[in-house]
């Protein structure tokens, strides 16, 4: 590429997780970056709470999936990113959870490159470790656990889910599976035909960490009924494994809802 | 349990995941918690750069491992916790990564719980994420890998290891082994004779995100050999899978160093 004298620097691009939805999950740097921010290009799914950190007078920019609406294609969002930063201007692009864990982050970061646009990864908290501590449900446990795994349970253009099943057997694993509230019931049938046991425990998170934290625990087997009757909304972390009982004793979040609010106000508490 | 009138209530404790070293990759949350701590319990790999935003006056207590040396046992760990929090002491217990994998914060909060201890658990950018976004691989990108594995290679009371061989041999999958440094040989070995082909992407990450971050690339078959004339150092993080090659265009993260900062100068930028 020839230099191109008299033409702006390229802004640098800050590829920031933002984490599971709590404010206080944001990491140091995140936050930091959010503060100093020009524009900031965010997915639709960062919860408000978090966009309401960015200072008045910061350009946003939504784009990314919204349920039940169209989403922008990955290749438009590339473009964008890289005509604002060959415009000269720094900019955090705002992730759900980890740039790098099913964000497509890397995406973005390989359209930067090819147009030498100069970029950061800030990694953020997974939904899988904020389901995790706020369900009281650890992803290890000695005798329990001795691995966690991570899928994505969301169909590409209406390709059937082609996953490792058979590796997703082990009753030692942890596996939790990301997006997969819509095809759960196909999900789960294909984990108990690889050899997963249909009593295995399991549990649907929705928005971990946040007010909205909802959670259904049940055998494998019937999860998917039980999450339909509870009336689970995305996202949702599903999770699997014998891990899931000593959620029984290490639950500990109880999420700030107005009810609650309501009953300890008349307890007088 | 009957009433212990007279008695102090107990103090609640934090379970707080430290992250991998950065400080900027605490949590708000974590941060806080530091600020406000009468006590911290650490264990003793937790980076030094973390140790001192903690306050002068908070009484800070080294437990766990330090290379080389004994380490408290686990059980010991846990009846210090409950015995500081039963005085009436809020404390940070202060871990490594996330509490949640490998971190044995489970062992800890159900220790609590049946003190009838009050708890929280603050997760943390475990060493996974932050080895991936420091060394530019991601974890999953769209037709390279669907899935995370995270895996310990640490042996437990010198038995042999036992893992999930066959399930950790998935192409599609990137594998992460948490204290494998010392097995990593025979790790290897496991791996490729499970099906991982011997010429699969691989990398060693050495404290991610922190000025000591250091790194070797090599095919799986001759991974264990490059790191050992590498030198690297515990803790380090190996990944495993095609999203390896992927550093080649993505590595953004340059540590500063000392000779860096002296060849810089020397440079005059």
């Amino acid at each position: 590429m020839s230099e191109r004298r008299g033409m702006k620097q390229p802004g640098k691009v800050y590829l920031v997780g933002a984490g599971p939805g709590d404010p206080e999950l944001l990491t140091l740097r995140a936050f930091k970056l959010l503060q100093q921010a020009e524009a900031v290009v965010y997915d639709r799914l960062v919860a408000a709470e978090i966009m309401d950190l960015i200072p008045q007078g910061v350009t946003r920019i939504a784009v990314g999936k919204e349920p039940g609406n169209h989403c922008i294609p990955q290749s438009e969002i590339n473009q964008l990113l890289v005509r604002l930063a060959l415009a000269g201007r720094s900019l955090v692009r705002l992730k759900g959870g980890d740039p790098f864990i099913f964000g497509r982050g890397s995406e973005e970061a390989l359209e930067l490159r090819r147009h030498a646009i100069p970029f950061e990864i800030v990694p953020g908290i997974t939904a899988a470790t904020a389901a995790s501590a706020y369900a009281g449900i650890p992803l290890t446990h000695r005798g329990l656990s001795r691995s966690v795994r991570l899928v994505t349970g969301h169909l590409l253009e209406d390709q059937p889910l082609q996953l490792d099943w058979a590796g997703m057997a082990d009753a030692e694993t942890t596996l939790v599976i990301y997006m997969g509230l819509s095809n759960l019931a196909q999900i789960i049938d294909q984990l108990i035909s690889a050899g997963r046991a249909a009593d295995t425990p399991a549990a649907a998170v929705q928005e971990g960490s946040t007010p909205r934290q909802r959670q259904v625990m049940a055998p494998l087997g019937q999860l998917a009924r039980r999450v339909t009757e509870a009336g689970l909304e995305a996202p949702v972390a599903i999770i699997v494994g014998a891990c899931v009982n000593l959620a029984e004793e290490l639950a500990w979040f109880q999420p700030p809802t107005l009810e609650q609010d309501h009953a300890q106000r008349l307890a007088g508490s």
